[in-house]
């Protein structure tokens, strides 16, 4: 059986897709910081879909993120995934890498359910390489 | 002034560095995990501080760690440091980097006090690069 993380995470990339917006944030902690671009930070549900908007008409609303190799470092109600996170859309000039390695931080809730607490796309890349 | 986890975080470079092991574990969580190197991990205070006792052995008992550049994205009890860990040690023939781009997960606990729950300081390069 793949790992709960693994299948939400597909969830999300379909949402994603589909740009079914209201469906991704019921995966996202009330308190979630999204990381739009290095140095760019959106925090809680409202910025994070209004980022999610504005990321979609970056990508001229053709976006598909899919992930990669992934690790998933759990630590009881917490957990880290390290996640390789393709991203392929009708754009080509893009200034950041389409593919990357990930960091997601992980929550589970008091219903066992885990929501995104943490968003980062660039994973290490946010300091200097 | 510098962010509690700045602080804490150098707290721990100081107790790895003294080999002061028992205060190092006050920094985690009961249910921590430690990537050990990739594909060896570390769950609880006793194999962390084993393997703790493990790699100063193997470093020659000369290991300091040291911090670079950190960004840290914090979304409410919870916070994803990402650091340039240097490590100096008796040792230049280390299997892995000693200048390593770091993930460190925080939580923080109901007295407001910051604990390591996963402390991978391999960063994304636990996956493919």
């Amino acid at each position: 059986m793949e790992h709960d993380l693994k299948e939400l995470i597909n969830k999300c990339d379909l949402a994603i897709k589909k740009e079914d917006l209201d469906t991704l944030m019921n995966y996202y902690t009330d308190d979630a910081v999204l990381v739009v671009k290095p140095g760019m930070i959106a925090r809680g549900k409202v910025e994070i879909k209004k980022a999610f908007i504005a990321i979609a008409e970056y990508f001229n609303n053709s976006i598909v993120p899919t992930q990669g190799e992934m690790t998933i470092l759990e630590a009881g109600d917490t957990a880290l995934v390290i996640s390789q996170t393709l991203l392929a859309a009708d754009k080509n000039d893009s200034e950041y890498s389409m593919d990357r390695r990930a960091t997601y931080v992980f929550k589970k809730n008091s219903n066992g359910e885990w929501l995104c607490a943490i968003d980062n796309s660039y994973g290490t890349d946010l300091i200097n390489k």
